[in-house]
């Protein structure tokens, strides 16, 4: 057989120039989460297929890399679909396997437990620009809170991971699934509606006012969509709207404590497609990317499934991969790198000279730089333009005699 | 569906107190081997099944986790084996990613070319103590360079790495295949029967000298046999042994350069098990745990067959999981980690109240600690003893007035 130099359909080769980044945003993001009480935990990269398919994920259920069954347990000759030929799966969040893990080792956690998650999860999407088929996720998650201070602590954290990485003047958008609720029934949408409600409103970057008055138009009675677009006309007052819940609290303490450069603001337009949230929801909009960066919300009833007893729970991920991409585009350069040297020395050096070389490397490590020792090739001055281009500030020869 | 707690077959879930040793370890590497000029790349966990299969990996592609293939591809009707199912798999080493990702790389990669891969390898070996189906590897490789100065290289940065991690008084043991052949063919064994002595001479470590002797005589005639161990007699001269070899020069160079507490010490028992090394080999020996740490060796045949052209290849893998276990059996404490504060504050407290907290917290970590914002819990005195046990030093309580 051949060997096949490119990587799987979709996924990804990582070089060094980005890998570099990516090493340092997950150290900012680790140390920050840390300083909130945050614990990193990790789970398998492979999870049981019965709960990868057990209605948590929507549409990625639909995406899921499905791995053989072994040995005598694979019946090729009784399989009937492929349900019967795969035992497990890759999975598709860091959510999922979150609450499993919860629910196996409840007894040996703090309560509430804060968590970290960075991983990577797989999901068989059409290949895109940009988008691939294996990518990291970031997520914090707070479990066993059921009060409004634990939407507090993730917004305060993530957006002081985010201001340390150099993002600046984005915007927190935060709605509550009780107020798009309320709103609904006071337009007079039947509750059983709601979901379809919703899955409109939602379109609203994409297609704008008109075209969501329109599809709504399409699906009920005029003087119900009128009634419910009216309620997010400028003039409305946002207090109204937000009353009963806890959206006002949490925005004012995050207004009053942050420390980093972003706003939070009331968006009763904002939707967030999983249907698992049950409380408030949020986004990050980052003017330079236009669409979402990260999000996230409350979700009182996953675990429960899991445990059998309910759990608060709420979670916050930052959208990894286009954090890395928007850094990558504005050329990056990870701070207090260390000063990189290179010695390029001739081949055949003698023993004694060559002890001399890396004890000199080992002086230069010393005093805080990195030091890379290299045989000098016959194409010297190609070697030293790729070693500039990769950094070394400076290139020490060192000949045989 | 019911919801599955446990982790999958011999996987395993990452408790916080073992992720803070892993997370500091894997920074003590990258930092350490950065210091010697390797760069952090990343590849895939998912390959393709032709690369898993093409026999570069031994017994280890008995043991692949295949992946189902995907919409049409997969033709359960016209499937004969559990071939036509798959059409790629998990990686089960980090060696066969690198070499497909340096043939596809090569002209944006600098000559030689110092990679540091930390990351998930899979393997379905049959469930024991210690040993997970997914497990992290953490391998340096210089790919481009045919001079001993790698092997120096890879000695010097692994050392120092494990000795930053407080590892003290061990031993590299070192030999080199050629070595290995010579005395093979001194002793008179036909080069074809060589594979079959090394199998024999590397159970040295399990059956002892009278063992292999055994062994040995039930293949081959006494005289060559005895020829063969002679070699090994204490009162043979090493350095006649390692005549013609690199081996002396790395030796002098790493015991001269050494600033780690551990001795490098010729072996020539030393075998290793995989077949494609070329060259030099070295293992990781250390008192307080029975087998091998880490090793690694030179292989400058297995990238040509995915370049097309010869490229030389050197590596060192340090045993991660087993690096990890000795740190947590030792009771290891990850060092500089922050004093931790916790504050239980009272459900409900006023909004004013609660931003003055946050702002309180905000302060505490300028100030280097990090802090842990909780609700007071009903059972307080069971909360306040968790987050003891979990290293807060300080616990402050906050009452609604």
């Amino acid at each position: 057989m051949a060997m096949i130099k490119k990587p799987v359909t979709g996924m990804k080769d990582i070089l060094p120039a980005e890998m570099a980044v990516r090493t340092y945003v997950t150290e900012v993001i680790r140390k920050t989460y840390a300083e909130f009480g945050f614990s990193s935990i990790e789970t398998p990269v492979v999870e049981h297929i019965e709960n990868l398919l057990s209605k948590q994920g929507g549409e990625n259920e639909k995406l899921i890399f499905k791995i053989l069954k072994r040995g005598e347990k694979l019946r090729l000759d009784a399989a009937e679909s492929e349900d019967d030929l795969a035992d497990s799966g890759l999975r598709y969040d860091l959510t999922l396997p979150l609450s499993r893990y919860y629910a196996n080792h409840m007894s040996e956690l703090p309560s509430p437990f804060k968590a970290l998650q960075i991983g990577p999860v797989f999901r068989a999407d059409r290949p895109q620009r940009g988008r691939f088929r294996q990518f990291t996720q970031c997520d914090i998650d707070i479990l066993g809170d059921p009060s409004y201070i634990s939407e507090i602590e993730l917004i305060l954290a993530t957006t002081t991971a985010l201001s340390r990485l150099d993002f600046k003047n984005f915007t927190i958008r935060i709605n509550d699934r009780k107020i798009l609720k309320n709103m609904a029934k006071k337009a007079g949408f039947a509750e059983t509606d709601n979901e379809k409600v919703f899955i409109i409103l939602d379109k609203m970057d994409k297609i704008g006012w008109d075209g969501v008055r329109k599809e709504l138009l399409e699906n009920f009675p005029e003087e119900t969509v009128d009634a419910y677009l009216a309620q997010f006309a400028e003039n409305e007052d946002p207090a109204a709207l937000m009353e009963g819940s806890d959206l006002p609290t949490i925005i004012a303490a995050v207004d009053a404590v942050r420390t980093a450069d972003f706003k939070v603001k009331f968006d009763p337009t904002l939707v967030r497609g999983m249907g698992y949230y049950t409380g408030p929801i949020f986004e990050i909009a980052m003017d330079e990317f236009g669409g979402s960066v990260g999000g996230g919300g409350r979700y009182d009833e996953m675990i429960g499934k899991f445990t059998g007893q309910p759990t608060p729970a709420v979670g916050f991920s930052i959208g990894f991969e286009r954090i890395i991409m928007l850094l990558l585009e504005r050329g990056f350069k990870v701070p207090d790198a260390k000063e990189k040297v290179a010695f390029l020395i001739e081949k055949k050096i003698p023993g004694e000279k060559l002890t001399e070389v890396f004890k000199a490397a080992e002086e230069e490590r010393k005093a805080g730089r990195a030091v890379l020792i290299s045989v000098m090739k016959k194409n010297k001055k190609f070697q030293k333009d790729q070693l500039q281009a990769e950094g070394y500030t400076e290139i020490r020869e060192i000949f045989a005699r």
